[in-house]
């Protein structure tokens, strides 16, 4: 039987999932499209209704302020409303709207209950999480955690050249305003496959994999398929493929039974991309992520030794542009105590999980005291349509965000 | 020192050059684009200021009426004036314009000169012969040799839904002309380094190599580049990469000292291509060519037995999409010989070549005697902004397509 607030939990839910929603059951909400920006224009209508303010930062992050103390300092709870081409209706967005159900109950609770709020909340929905449309992803608190800067950021295009800037702007949802917080709370979906092999209904992240990200571009010489032998080719699309194949055989040669090691390239464009012609040039992205900093070591000197033979064996030249380096690190360990004390109390199952995906949790974790929740992702498909986690999973986590977000409001883990 | 005639095939060529130019001194004219359209008109008035008359078959093909004999048959000097993306300024506009100026010379020359000509002449700028844009290539001249239907072609879509005939009709080159032709004339860039290698002039093609071409769709599941295990993924991206890879090992292994095999894939799209998205399908295009049958089949079935091991490993479903094959097939003996003996009369080095791309005149030499004719491409250089044919070379084979087409118009060929 589900109570009231949890059957208004899973129809603001439904509502939220129409938005951008694909044929396969999934959505697709890029980054400050036209989906994106209905899908934040509906919840700021959802928590205005329930008499919150809505303000906008100069990159777009989405602040909702629920004030229990006037001029009080904030907790935040974030995630992200956007997603990737074809992805699910979980990822994200389900922590946003978890955050809102939570600040509405405890909005509820305070006005009854004898208890002593020393915060306010705000609930934050990121700009720009999943980096599709404009790179790098998990943009709007990297901005926020100053490691980038907005400049930057609002000058960014996307592959039709149209800036960062320009995006939010044609959708409404830009200002100027800034905020101060003093610890982070996010709830995501696992998108992996631990929580349900475990049997387990919580996860609590005690820290991120190391994560290497490299964006190379592999120069060829444009050539006629048929016409052109062998000797005199300079084929960027075999050293780009020569690339991917050596990554797989990284991730499975450096993992062991302790260190797991992942590799992966997402994005490989071609060019010019036609029939007849071998490629002038191919821009990929590839990526090691390892539990164990010594593994990641030794994969990614593994990969750049691998790149030189490469330049060799397809007569290609691989530049090596931007990367993104992220050490594998812990979150604050008295928020993951706390966060167990309160599955505990709630007797929700729970162990503890590393992340290896980024989430904007990675980010405030380096600025204030931050927990990060995980709850079970069906057979960990994620970034697909078929992503799914059942309502009583996505109900147990609500309902644990809510306990630690009363927690942290009335100073359990930090005081103003 | 050059004659007013070729002083005008070289302003000529420099004027049509400009139509679609690029940046890198190359021209972007793919089939039926507005610039492909702009070439075709200024071709069109080039020829009618000429007192020649243009028509257009079903499917674009563009014919330019000379006509010596009224009622007489016709004698075919083709190319095509469309351009890869990025492609250079020889490639097929060479043919087309060498076929006018050809056309011009005879004209003048059978005013004053005591030959009869049997046989009138018809320059054909065939429709879409790289493929681009539309595919397959060598699309006017596969449905005007009986290959493709009119209609399969007409409805065949472009990457953005635009169907050929609308795309035709936009640039107002499609009628319903018609014509049957007796023989076939075409002079192309070698577009391969052997006749600079050799220091000749002038390639007589002696025949096609095979090619097999392939589509093939690798499908795999949509995940999560960070959060999704390797045990747990069926990556499209890996599948397709390792395919390439194969293809390029398939080539160096069956290479011997008499027979050459060549591989490519010149088209590789990855959907949904997402920075941290495992790929779900890449539709690609793989060809494998050779100079032997023999050595041809045993890289085919090599190709397919790769295939069946790449779908294990990769845990991937590779699906076997349209396929394109053409034997390996010699042009026209007595064709040959004449060719030869034009040579020989002016003067001109020549050897005899395999042609390893497809030509128009590999669809025509099924249906009438054809004769196929290169001239040098500096580094065999093609399908790229720096393919270069030096001055002499272009009007060296000017002069020996002329000279051809006056002793095939003349009935050394064939006979009405």
């Amino acid at each position: 039987m589900s109570t009231p607030q949890q059957q208004a939990f899973l129809a603001d839910f439904r509502s939220m999932s129409s938005f951008g929603a694909t044929a396969g059951g999934g959505v697709d909400r890029q980054a400050a499209t036209w989906a994106d920006g209905q899908t934040r224009n509906w919840f700021r209508g959802l928590v205005e209704g329930h008499g919150f303010e809505v303000r906008y930062d100069q990159v777009g992050n989405q602040f909702t302020l629920v004030e229990f103390v006037p001029g009080a300092p904030y907790i935040a709870i974030g995630s992200h409303l956007d997603s990737q081409p074809l992805g699910g209706r979980f990822d994200g967005a389900y922590g946003v709207l978890a955050g809102a159900h939570a600040a509405m109950r405890l909005h509820e609770a305070f006005r009854v209950q004898d208890e002593t709020p020393l915060y306010n909340i705000v609930i934050i929905n990121w700009f720009n999480e999943e980096g599709c449309r404009f790179k790098p992803s998990m943009m709007g608190s990297s901005v926020f955690t100053g490691k980038i800067p907005a400049a930057q950021v609002l000058a960014t295009t996307d592959p039709h050249g149209v800036t960062v800037r320009e995006a939010l702007e044609s959708i409404g949802t830009i200002g100027d305003f800034s905020l101060d917080v003093a610890a982070y709370l996010e709830i995501h979906i696992e998108q992996g496959r631990s929580l349900e092999d475990d049997g387990l209904s919580i996860g609590l992240v005690e820290s991120t994999w190391g994560a290497n990200k490299y964006e190379f571009v592999v120069h060829g010489e444009q050539a006629h398929t048929g016409a052109t032998v062998i000797a005199d080719r300079s084929d960027a699309l075999l050293g780009a493929s020569s690339l991917v194949v050596a990554a797989r055989e990284i991730a499975n040669h450096f993992t062991t039974a302790e260190h797991m090691v992942i590799t992966s390239c997402g994005e490989f464009t071609v060019f010019p991309n036609s029939p007849v012609v071998v490629a002038n040039r191919v821009n990929l992205l590839v990526d090691i992520r390892s539990t164990d900093p010594t593994v990641l070591a030794a994969a990614d000197a593994e990969l750049h030794r691998r790149v030189a033979q490469i330049e060799q064996w397809a007569a290609v030249r691989i530049e090596r542009g931007a990367e993104h380096i992220w050490a594998a690190k812990d979150y604050d360990a008295a928020g993951l105590l706390l966060a167990a004390a309160s599955a505990e109390k709630l007797g929700l199952t729970y162990g503890t999980v590393r992340t290896r995906a980024g989430h904007d949790s990675t980010n405030m974790k380096d600025i204030v005291p931050t927990i990060m929740l995980f709850v079970p992702s069906a057979e960990g498909i994620s970034h697909n349509e078929r992503e799914f986690t059942a309502d009583n999973d996505m109900l147990a986590g609500v309902d644990l965000l809510t306990d630690l977000a009363r927690r942290l409001v009335t100073g359990e883990l930090v005081r103003p």
